[in-house]
């Protein structure tokens, strides 16, 4: 999950009676300072519940220390903002290597898979360091130093984005890491009203024909979700909701895990290597099946949406379900015709929660929000794909390779961070993110 | 490589008075018998060159013994047809673990890896074992046991492409091989007349629209071919001829390989883990880059199309030049405008050869033998893809993750194999497969 | 480095009017509460200059976080005393698998290579549960629920003795972790006076005969260092000082790491793969070879004895000399005739020191403190070795496999802790420790 | 297992009429063409079963195959012989670099673990390379080119013993090869008369004082059995006679594999990693344990000499036994007091065979034959020892680390190989050699 070139920012605010060119820039400036102030404090909200101790530990290669995100979201308003401005004197100049992710063109990185040995600085050092950029930002946002060019707007707007990718990261890392702990942990507890009961599932058709897909140029969008294209999709149907707990539950009884014939020949690879039986955070205690989640264990409830399964586990079902998984222009074609409201991170779930009544006139409903919903489409570039110039061409299209499309955000996304047309993508193996599962069929 | 379903053979046979069914299945039977004679000769005249020595080795755990492919693709027929026939009592029952390569529905396999371990049976056990099976099968075919009913003449001529596919990749393994040797044995010399000169590459531009892709039924084709059905493709253009050396020589010594930006992240990190300086075969002498081929070792020639690059190569090659690498939609438009004639296995080159004059009228040449060409597409199902029924179900879908298609055949493809829908597969780091680059930009 | 069974205790205090058993007893457990206080004090002070970031860190799975050695040093005397007392209650039972090292004969253990997520408990609650624990021993040795059995004192004697292992080990780790840092932070300054000029190294001269090796029974010593036997020696002579970073450039300039004739196969091996070209925590800088302490990166030292070195390194260094390294009982036999003062831990160096002044009359010196000595003895059991009963019969016996004896402790190891008969050991691998050379060759 | 310097060949033939130095060295060199003769035609002999297929695969990196083994042992002679006569020309100079094992004075050596890769030279220009370097040393030792000097025919007579190390290994080795066939190929069919019935074990005591160890320099050594020097030994006694199958059955029928506290920490780490379950090669089946053997699959015989076990297997059912391994000083003891007749490779029976009688007054028998005996010494360099001078230095001494001892040789070596001094070595976990065990105590 990364971001992008921001283009044609302008056009987001036509006006009968264009403002001058600076005075635009200057209401711009604004409207991101306070963007800016609210984002970055959000970051910080999500590691209240930490402890000093939980900040610096990296369990996993693909997971990074709660203090990483904090310190490698500043890194990219410093490189890319700060840097850029004459006269800036970094305060640290060896975190350029520290806190670089994949920038090549920047320069050398700290090896990834080493970052939880980066006892120094310290978290608080760390929040320091932020105070710092925070304060450089703020003041060149208002205007001190002349007023910032338009490109370099664009680039904080991206660092935006970018910071809320992170959010979501460092809640599923954070989650990673205590499900490590046999102490099981608990980030905060379970909000009251999360429940609901099995809902049934029903299919909405979609007739064959010419759809245009991809970001139109109105506000913000990263570069892999442009140009707008056309495509042609012949019939399919998506289901109504998405799978639930109760749904796998069926796969699994029914030998899901045990039956190759189900699985993509890597996915069964995998599935006999890693000994899987269930999805990721699940166990199986003799009372029934428990899972982790930032609440601690708990019961697996049935009427709940399903999360934490690979491509794999999205695709074998999908075959055991007789349908498959949505295309993702498919699921854009089916996502421009409904509203974006979901449960996202600020309801404070931290977790799928279930339907509570069934979707009216029987819609497709929770297309956003709960879980990223895995599609079978591979990340590729969209025809007439141009990455970003310079470094920030980095972003996104040197990780088009072996990744998969999940669409819609989960709960740990932040609402104004998704939009219909936004691509996320994992290797078909990744579990941890808060991942499951739309059928689809052809029709 | 690896195939399916043959779907309704009768079409092919269009007949003003049409036979009778039974007299239809009679002809068909001959046709087959001929067929599978030639097609069983021409595998063992490729191990024409091989010492009782060189059947038995694997030389990675993607390549396969010679000795094995024999011995599986026997076993394809015997477990396919033979086994299904009342009364059939295979001669070795342990061969069927043995020689089963990935069909989890027939049973147990014995680990890929370590086919190189099976000294036992010998290869003249396994050229007896063949012969076994090519009698049995050319008893049926010759009615001995009553008429085979259609779906048995499907399966034969399944096997028969499955065969065809084996022998590629017998000569691609072969090849691996005998490179590991530093004595760098030589499978056959060279032919004279494979020379020419550098020709000019140029571009065909072709128009947005709606297409029919996929194959439409007549006459055999992989299930993965199917069904016939439409996609939108925005204005393209492909490029004339193949990428030659002397292309890509320019790329290396522009410092291609030492270019992060020009690399997708994941090909990044194979290159700096693998130490890739150049492709697959190709080592630096004093004297300039030599490369081995089934020739032996000779100094790389520049007008040659290149080969043996992975996907990573041939998309930081085409980023190199300014343009990207086909779709297979585009590829398949392109091909269904030109014959299918080329530099396939018959020819006896066992590599690829230089063009010796100018594309006719600026037309696309090139697009089938010679290498098979990397496109940007993912290996998925097209839409209303459904595979085989029963094991046969396994010999494609399974493997629709991870992979790049590739289109058009190679040398060491037997020419009555290929077709403009055909196909291909591999993972993006595969080279020894006689894969090289057509270029392709957005118009 | 790991330690074992008190052994015959009461012969420590012979005294011509034996006092009653029972005022042994309390003259005992009044002593050990002393020792007690002290030894459970040092470990924390080691602890002192650690921000809460560095405690949780483990940079590879030989090395443990600082706040894992003080958990299972609590562990150990939980576990070992407290346990076995009836009515104690454990105020967290769970710890009982987390910090549990590697006694099977107690229960399961967490994976040692994931000791690094165990962000919880927390530094502070770790301190708490140090609190309780030595509450509860304190209370035990201070008479309260009756005098402690001469059994359980010997458990409390050996957990000191443990408990000083680790604060090595904990030091050692720590290095290790801080070096993986770029910002190289310095865990204490250096202290001033740890300098001096080389001085060039002698021979002594040790006659054949039959010695007396290993422990005597007087005092505590480990299980490994018993029974006290007999071997013969053949004539034999050490050095009289340690190898210098000086006598080791010498080594590295002759092309040591690029000469497979001075190295064991397995050795060269490593050499090979893990890219040694000198001692770990040295680095070539332009203005000559750096090297990382405990107070940061500064030049090498020529004088200073050489330190971090593996057993293949030390072996090919003596190999180059001309010489050979010692076996144990030549060490020991040669240690029975010094003092056993040295750079310990409590002169706060944490580093070894130059030599001041030559070696009075042509004696052996620093055979203790400074670095541990590589002997050429593997580690194994002496004749007539009896491991201890119950669990901590798995203290040391079962690592008697694949490693090396070193000797004479270090400038990390407690003064107190060290005794001529002490045995330690590490793979041949091994570079983390605060490990030298001492040469010897046949007489 | 490999082997060293001969020294001092002359006092092998102490005359009281001393022959002149020109005639003795002509009747040792008819006596070493005499023996060159029959142990190359031996090593050929032991290749009379194989197929051609057989000949080249390499089934494990520790191993080799066939072809290799009939390849080294010629290059050797080659290397160490007639490359170092004036004006020898080798027929195929690039074998230098595929037929070295580990000769580093020599030059590069082609990877071990790709030794299964050399299909080319095949198994008939092996034969003729042998066959070539045959006759130049034959003519050589008859005279052609003049008198060869005493140090040449040393390297000759190490020659032939290395051959011989290689006879043993390429029946090891070719057993595990066939061992990984699912159809269990059968090397030679078992020869009548090999059964017996289970006789009871008892000790033989020996007492303590100084030893002599290690060879006198009569006839042929290996450099690392040298020189003869002292030893103390406290008193020890031996077990009658080897560890049988119903021996070991008892110990895995007493949960040895599921026991942590019989196990050094490093073998019951292998023990669960690799699923160890019993000794290799056994398999247990619904009536009882099978085990293959180079005769075929057979049942396990209670009465025969248990095999193919690592040192942590034997270390922990010495434990289980109450008993420990001998050190290898204390084996030799015991071999100095008996003769070395046993079941040895010309037996023809490729197997350890059972007792048919109990030892002769309480004798320790089966000291040499039927299996090698794991020591618990580490191997290591004798007192004075020196290696070899120039290349032959490399053959034993770089390889004293992470190895443990074994005596006695096994129903693989040749009868004229073994002595009493004789040192095999190899790592812990090694269990392809026929290893076997003999059990020690203190007195």
């Amino acid at each position: 999950m990364r971001g992008a070139r921001p283009t044609k920012m302008e056009r987001k605010l036509p006006s009968p009676l264009p403002l001058p060119a600076r005075e635009r820039l200057r209401v711009r400036a604004a409207e991101l300072a306070a963007r800016y102030a609210s984002t970055r404090a959000a970051t910080e909200q999500l590691c209240a519940p930490l402890a000093v101790d939980d900040y610096g530990a990296q369990s996993m290669p693909d997971a990074s220390p709660a203090k990483w995100h904090l310190a490698h979201t500043s890194w990219f308003f410093e490189t890319f903002v700060l840097q850029r401005e004459a006269g800036y004197h970094p305060p640290h100049p060896r975190y350029e290597v520290l806190f670089n992710s994949y920038y090549n063109s920047v320069g050398e990185q700290y090896p990834r898979p080493r970052r939880g040995l980066l006892t120094r600085p310290t978290v608080e050092e760390v929040y320091h360091y932020r105070r710092h950029v925070d304060a450089a930002v703020a003041a060149r946002l208002d205007g001190h130093g002349g007023p910032l060019p338009a490109a370099r707007l664009d680039v904080i707007e991206l660092g935006l984005h970018h910071e809320q990718q992170h959010q979501e990261l460092l809640l599923t890392d954070v989650k990673h890491l205590l499900s490590c702990n046999p102490l099981r942990p608990v980030y905060r507890p379970r909000q009251p009203g999360a429940t609901g009961a099995p809902l049934p599932s029903g299919w909405v058709a979609f007739s064959a024909g010419v759809y245009e897909v991809g970001h139109d140029g109105h506000g913000f969008a990263f570069d892999n979700e442009t140009p707008r294209h056309r495509v042609f999709l012949e019939p399919f149907a998506l289901a109504t909701r998405l799978v639930t707990n109760g749904d796998y539950l069926a796969f699994i009884e029914d030998g899901g895990y045990t039956r190759p014939e189900l699985w993509l020949a890597e996915g069964w690879d995998v599935v006999r290597q890693q000994g899987w039986t269930a999805p990721l955070y699940w166990k199986r205690h003799d009372a029934g099946w428990q899972l982790f989640t930032l609440a601690g264990m708990r019961a697996v409830d049935v009427a709940e949406p399903l999360c934490h399964v690979s491509y794999y586990e999205a695709d074998a079902y999908a075959r055991w379900a007789g349908a498959r998984l949505p295309r993702e222009a498919e699921w854009e074609v089916a996502a421009a015709t409904v509203e974006d409201g979901g449960n996202f991170v600020e309801a404070g779930h931290f977790h799928p929660i279930p339907l509570t009544a069934p979707s009216p006139a029987g819609n497709v409903v929770q297309l956003f929000g709960d879980v990223w919903e895995w599609t079978q489409s591979a990340y590729s570039a969209y025809p007439g794909y141009r990455p970003a110039a310079g470094a920030l061409g980095e972003y996104n299209g040197k990780f088009m390779c072996n990744q998969l499309v999940l669409r819609g955000g989960s709960c740990a996304t932040p609402a104004s961070h998704i939009r219909a047309t936004y691509r996320n993508f994992f290797p078909p193996g990744a579990r941890w993110q808060f991942s499951g599962i739309r059928l689809a069929r052809d029709a």
